[in-house]
Formats: structure tokens, C-alpha cells, sequence
């Protein structure tokens, strides 16, 4: 190994065939590329934990996690004391994923009674978890409140009603935060897109419900207020939505009276790098935006800064994520395109067919080896459109190599499904050349395990 | 109950006070309104399953379910005698809707090792089993040969080398069907389209490795050839591509010699209606527009008429399904429009969201009363393109109501997720007034239960 690959990959630079560092962005950061030539994260072969653990292979690198949130918290504290870090669970809401987010000394959000027991199972604090979601039935009402959860995020009348009424009925108060649509989106793919004005999210602020919600928990004896919530949009690259968002919620605190909206939470929405051309901003560069948009409005307002909060998911998770698949199969259509096949695709990996999204691919033995043309990377699933990467760049690759996708650390493992009865992949945490399983692998028998 | 609601409804009608023939091409034939004004099916209410078995609640008629495999093979006997109908098992692997299809006589397509194990679980012979897949691996090879499944279609020459060499070590010799990409493809979605040149499944004809990999078949003591396969497309409502597909294939046939060609494999397609507006071909029409290109094509070659089978899933099993959803909250945006969440979404039904899918919803109370303006029906789940129905024409609704969404049968459950933590839905089977659990509602344990 040489001295340059030993060190962690901090910069961009162009493809070479001493290492991988042009890929340094979508990579964890301890990846390297070890003596024998093959890829590997936290110190660990990924050609060693394929043979060992089968694939495909979700592998976290969990120093890299620990150091993301670590991050988070920091620039938190740095610039605006006392705020709080919520990670988004939805983006991998595995047991061992919350125990780090936790230990970091973020608070977690949960947007259902699955994740708020995946939340509680972790060991998470019920008084450090805000509960989300659109539609929280009457089970998840109860169960929240049985658990004595911190915040419930409210997002709708309905709901509203409900949580007051079940919270009545048990004779304790529940904290809330009102979720404001501000009318304001981030520049994003319109399924994750959710600050305009027309999102199933949060109680309008135009039509005066965002107002009247604020009210009716003033008035409510089971509810007390404790902030404001709002959520631009996901995987934002721009940030330039924060200050208008801000501005738009400290008029309406203005408007409402702020003496009792203590918690400004406003979302996530920072970007990861998918691919090599992507520049997402820092987690300092989000953490400043966010709270200098919130100060700048507040004050314009003339009303005292409150404490702050923001719910990062993939920002914290994605990057630390690989997934090694192995090459089944290889072929060439003359003129056309060579497809190359693996062992999963839209089962573990559904982004890249429902949103378009994009990925890297790098062959696990010497990733840097020149590339060739460029091939269309497909999965297992009978249907065309389980393509994971339209046009990767890839060395030669033939049945049996491995192939490792960077940044699958979020909304990978979390929307996997059973689709043409592939069982979902095991997840492994590695550190410092130590790796372990926290998932294990579905079986055949867990696929037939409702069945009666 | 009005004698023309017990009747079966069979013709697509105007929207009427009286019942819901308007839904008839959309709903199980069962369907009608009972005494109490809900929406009933297999003689059973859909408001008491729900209250009975939760929801998001997948309901399948079974008595619609086992006509329509008879009416499949009764129209395969009829139009092609000796024909096979393979039930396409991807579309709904469950055990009980693989005992269904086996015993209506239907043969069984598998994609993958776990629809192999679901099938054998189900009772169903391995000779009556196809095995499928464009990128089968070594674990999959060796469960088919020990299962010594009827059929492999084979797809690529790395699995031929697999298949080969695993068969040769356990000294038997597998049957084989040699999957074709004819260079054809039927009217549909670009991700369902499969027969184009452009594809990752199947041996491409231009190129000539479909003759090939005919030839090195015919030479490994291995393998015996039984026949071609072909797959143009799915959910089909023009059968126009059948006879091209067809004259490319008897083309190949003669050329490379029918002696051995026994069995040809025409696939699937058939379409459904999704929506009041669509209009699929009939079971019988589709049956008789793929024997009638086979033959004319066959007959145009000069070569005997081969033994026919086909590949239907979704048009076996999508409109045998409905989803019963449970209304959480009603949310107005004066001006735009108005939001009704429902309790289940994007991780029980994923068409709408990966394919631009679109389905009908009727309130189950009343479902005949008049619309209103139309409302944008979304799931629960943390995520703005969590939208079931962009504009869905129902009746006044209010949070507590059940909606009912036809035709979920197929690509239903089977792509089921947890995204967000949402536990997969119960299914339950009913005919002539019985319900049946037959696969559980999962739990939040089951959603822990491979975490270490």
C-alpha cells in the first residue's frame, strides 16, 4: 500500500491508477485500496467480506458514521449553542445505526410506530425521539404517547384531534411542534421535494391553518406548543430555500406571538454526493446556512433567536453505505450495449428506478484500472427496468468479480423489499479491520415466515 | 340488495347510484354492494374485514381468482390442445395463490431461488416448474437441479456455463428452453418492455447467439433442448407484436433446425384494467391472437406446429386484488386541492410511484355516491411522491372512512416494502362468504427480527 492510499481520501482529484481517489466524495473515507489490490472500507477487504458474508453486502463503515454525526453535533454546537441534531431515521433505521446516532449525542425522528420501536429497541431515549409522519393512526398515537416521546411533529387537524383526544383519555400533555408548509421548496426531484404550497405535508401557512393549528394547541389543556417545524425538500445541493423559509416562519412566529415557539425545527434536505460531479455543501456549510437564515429572520422580526433544530437522515448516512454485488453474468449486444448483470438490484437498491437516480460503480479488484467502454449494470429482477447504473465506468469486469456501488448508505437496506422473492442482504458495520454483522441476511424461510 | 347488484358484474357501465357495475372491469366479479351499502367481495363485507383484520388490508377474491385460471387453460384447451399455461408466479408469490393456480391446473414460472422455494413450499411438482431469471447464480443453480425443476429458461452463456458444469457434477441433464430476444417489443412501459434488442434478458437473434447458444445446448450432454422462449412485453393492451414475434421465432426454428425445438414459450403480456377507461384484450383473445401467430408463422416456415405455452401473472391475479385503506386525515389547500391520506402507500402498492401507475378508489360505505371534486389520495409514508392516486374521484370522505382500490392484485404485496417502518399488510382470501388469513399482517418484531 502506498503512503498516498493510506490516508484517508479528503479532496476530489482526477481518476488515477494509483488509487481511487477521484471517487473520494462518494466513498467512505477509509476506503482504500489494499496490498492485494482490491477495494477496501474501515480497514476491512470487501473481497474478504463478500466470501464471507455473501452478496450483496450492505457495508458501513462505521468510523465514518460516527465521524458524520460527530460532525453534525459540532457545527451545531459551534454555531448556534444549545441546538439540537435530530437524525432522519428513515434513511436506515437499523439497531446499530441508531446506537451511533445516539452515542453522537443526536436526538432521532421516526416517522411511524415501526421506527419508533426500531427507536425504543435501540436504547434511544423516548424523550430524545420526535415523532413524524402525515397520517399517525390511532395506534401510533397511543404507542407514542405510551412511550412518553419527546415531541410529536403535527401535521394535519385530523391528527391533531386525535393526539388530543388519546392524550385527554391517559390525563398527561404531549409536546408538539406544528409543522408549517411555508409555501417555500427546495430545488430537488418533486417526489422529495415538500415546502410548496401543494404537499400532503404540514398545515398551509397562506391559508391561515398554520395560525389556527398554533392556537388550537395554546387552547388545548392535553397539548403544549413547543416550536415550529418546517422541511424544504430532500437531497438539496442549493441551499439558497433556507433564508426565504426561515423568513416566511419568523413572521408567522411574529404573528402568532413567539413567547412559546422555544424550538425552531427546520428539516434536512442537505445533498450527498451520488456520483463524482456533485458538489453537495459541507454538514458547516448546511449548519451555517440554516442558522444564520434563522437569525437573520428572527431578528428582522424582532423577536429573541430561538433554540434550533435540524433532522439530517442521508447527509449523515449515505456515504458511509457501500453495496458489493457479484457479477453473474456479462453480455454484448453488437452496436448496442453490453450489460453487465449482479446479484440484486431493485430490491435492495429502488432509487435509482424510482427516481432516476445515479450511481458510481467501481470494480472491487483494482478499481483503477483504465476503464472501458461504458456498460449498463443491471440486477437480478425479472423486469427491464431494474437497471441500477445506465452507463457505468468500469474497468473489465466478468461473471464472478465483484463490484462495489459507493453512497448506498441511505434509502438502500431502508426501502428493500422481497420483489421476485430475493431475500434482502445482510449489513455488516466495519471498523478499524473489524467487521460485524448487524443484519444477517434474509432466508428463504423468513420469506414464507407470514404465510399461513 | 337489488337482484341486477347480486348479479356478477360482467360489462363496463356509466357510474350509477345503484352499484358499482361502472367499476366492473376494475373490481373481482364478486363485487357488489351488501344490504348495509358496502362494498362487498366474495360475499364478505369489506368494512368487516377491515375491522376485523386491519388495515391496509390486501383482499383477494379466490373464486375469481380460480376462474381465471381455468379460463386460461380452458382457453389454451380450446385454441392450441395440449398447451401449457405457467402461471407467472412474480406477480404474487403466495402460497396459497400458488395452490390456487397449481390445482386449476396451471404450471408455475419462478423467477429467482426464493419464488423456487415458495413454489415447492406450495405443493407444486418441480416438473411443473420454469425457472426463470436473466442472471441465475450458483446458490439458485444448484437448488433447481436438486428441485429438478421441469424447465430453466436459460438467458445468457455465463449461466448456460454455470448450469452446465453444475448439472455435469451431479451427473444429470437438465431441460432447457433457450430465451430469445427477438428484437420485438409490445406497446408498454419502457420498464416492462422486454422483447426490444436493447435488453438485458434473453440471447440476442440479430447477433446470432441465439442460434449459438441452440447449438452449444444441442452439444452438452448436460443439457437437453426443449424448446424457445420469448417475452415481449408486459401489460399489454395491443396483441400487434404476437406475430412478428412469432415469425422471428419460426424463422430461427427452421433455421436452426424444430426437431428439438418441442416447446415454444410465448410468454406473457396480457394486459389489465387498471382504470374504468382501459379496455385488455380478453383471456380468449389473447390466447387465440398467440396460437393463431404461432401457427400462421410456423406454418409460413414450413415446420410443424410446436407445443405452445404461455406466461401470464398479472392478468391471472390483478384484478382478483383489491387494497382496503383506512382514511387518517383530510387536509384543504384553498385553491389547489385537497389531500387525503390514507393509512398504507408507497410500501404496499409501488406501481404509482415507479411506474406512473395509475388505479381507481371507491369509498367502501356507499361506494356509488356522487363525486366530488377530485382529491390527490397519498399514503402515510415521509415522502411527498407517497401519492396513490393524483386524482381520484370519491365521494365526500372523512378521516375514519375505508377506500377501496381495485385491481392491486398483482405487483401488489409482491413489491412490498418496509420503507419508513411500515409492517406489510395482512392478505386474506375470501369466496362465498368465508375469509381466510393467508399471510399475516407483519409486526414490529418481524421488522427487528434479522437485526443482531
Amino acid at each position: 500500500m502506498s503512503p498516498s492510499q493510506e490516508a484517508p481520501l479528503a479532496r476530489p482529484e482526477p481518476a488515477s491508477a494509483a488509487g481511487v481517489s477521484a471517487y473520494a466524495q462518494v466513498l467512505p473515507s477509509s476506503a482504500e485500496i489494499g496490498p492485494d489490490g482490491h477495494l477496501a472500507i474501515g480497514g476491512c477487504d470487501l473481497a474478504e467480506l463478500a466470501d464471507a458474508h455473501g452478496t450483496p453486502l450492505v457495508v458501513y463503515d462505521e468510523g465514518h458514521l460516527r465521524r458524520t454525526a460527530h460532525d453534525f453535533a459540532d457545527a451545531m454546537s459551534r454555531h448556534a449553542p444549545g441546538g439540537e441534531v435530530v437524525y432522519a431515521s428513515k434513511a436506515y433505521w437499523g439497531l446499530a445505526m441508531l446506537r451511533v446516532v445516539h452515542e453522537a449525542g443526536l436526538a432521532v425522528d421516526v416517522a411511524s410506530g415501526g421506527e419508533l420501536h426500531a427507536a425504543l429497541a435501540a436504547g434511544v431515549p423516548a424523550d430524545r425521539i420526535y415523532m413524524h409522519g402525515n397520517n399517525k393512526d390511532e395506534r401510533e398515537i397511543e404507542e407514542l404517547l405510551a412511550a412518553r416521546v419527546g415531541a410529536v411533529v403535527l401535521d394535519g387537524f385530523d391528527e391533531l384531534d386525535r393526539l388530543e383526544r388519546a392524550a385527554a383519555a391517559r390525563g398527561v400533555t404531549q409536546r408538539v411542534l406544528v409543522r408549517v408548509t411555508p409555501g417555500v421548496s427546495g430545488d430537488t426531484h418533486e417526489y422529495i421535494s415538500t415546502g410548496q404550497v401543494d404537499s400532503k405535508f404540514g398545515f398551509p401557512l397562506a391559508s391561515g391553518d398554520a395560525a389556527a393549528a398554533i392556537e388550537r394547541v395554546r387552547e388545548s389543556p392535553s397539548l403544549e406548543l413547543g416550536g415550529l417545524h418546517v422541511h424544504i425538500g430532500s437531497q438539496l445541493l442549493d441551499l439558497s430555500g433556507f433564508p426565504s423559509a426561515a423568513a416566511v416562519l419568523a413572521r408567522l412566529a411574529r404573528e402568532v406571538g413567539a413567547e412559546d415557539l422555544g424550538l425552531i425545527n427546520m428539516g434536512g434536505g442537505l445533498g450527498v454526493a451520488y456520483t463524482r460531479d456533485q458538489r453537495p455543501p459541507s454538514i458547516d456549510e448546511f449548519v451555517a446556512t440554516v442558522v444564520e437564515a434563522v437569525r437573520a429572520a428572527w431578528s428582522a422580526e424582532g423577536i429573541p433567536m430561538p433554540r434550533l433544530a435540524i433532522e439530517p437522515g442521508r447527509a449523515v448516512v449515505a456515504r458511509a453505505g457501500v453495496t458489493v454485488y457479484r457479477v453473474g453474468g456479462v453480455k454484448d449486444i453488437p452496436g448496442v450495449r453490453r450489460y453487465v448483470s449482479v446479484d440484486g438490484g431493485m430490491s435492495d437498491l429502488l432509487r435509482p428506478m424510482l427516481y432516476g437516480a445515479t450511481y458510481e460503480a467501481l470494480r472491487v479488484t483494482r478499481p483503477a484500472d483504465e476503464p472501458v467502454e461504458p456498460v449498463r449494470l443491471v440486477g437480478k429482477h425479472c423486469e427491464s427496468g431494474d437497471v441500477l447504473i445506465s452507463e457505468a465506468h468500469l474497468p473489465e469486469v466478468a461473471a464472478g468479480d465483484l463490484i462495489c456501488l459507493p453512497a448506498t448508505g441511505a434509502y438502500g437496506v431502508a426501502m428493500a423489499s422481497n420483489y421476485n422473492g430475493v431475500p434482502r442482504p445482510a449489513v455488516v458495520f466495519v471498523d478499524e479491520g473489524h467487521a460485524r454483522v448487524v443484519a444477517r441476511r434474509e432466508t428463504y424461510a423468513d420469506l414464507l415466515s407470514r404465510e399461513l
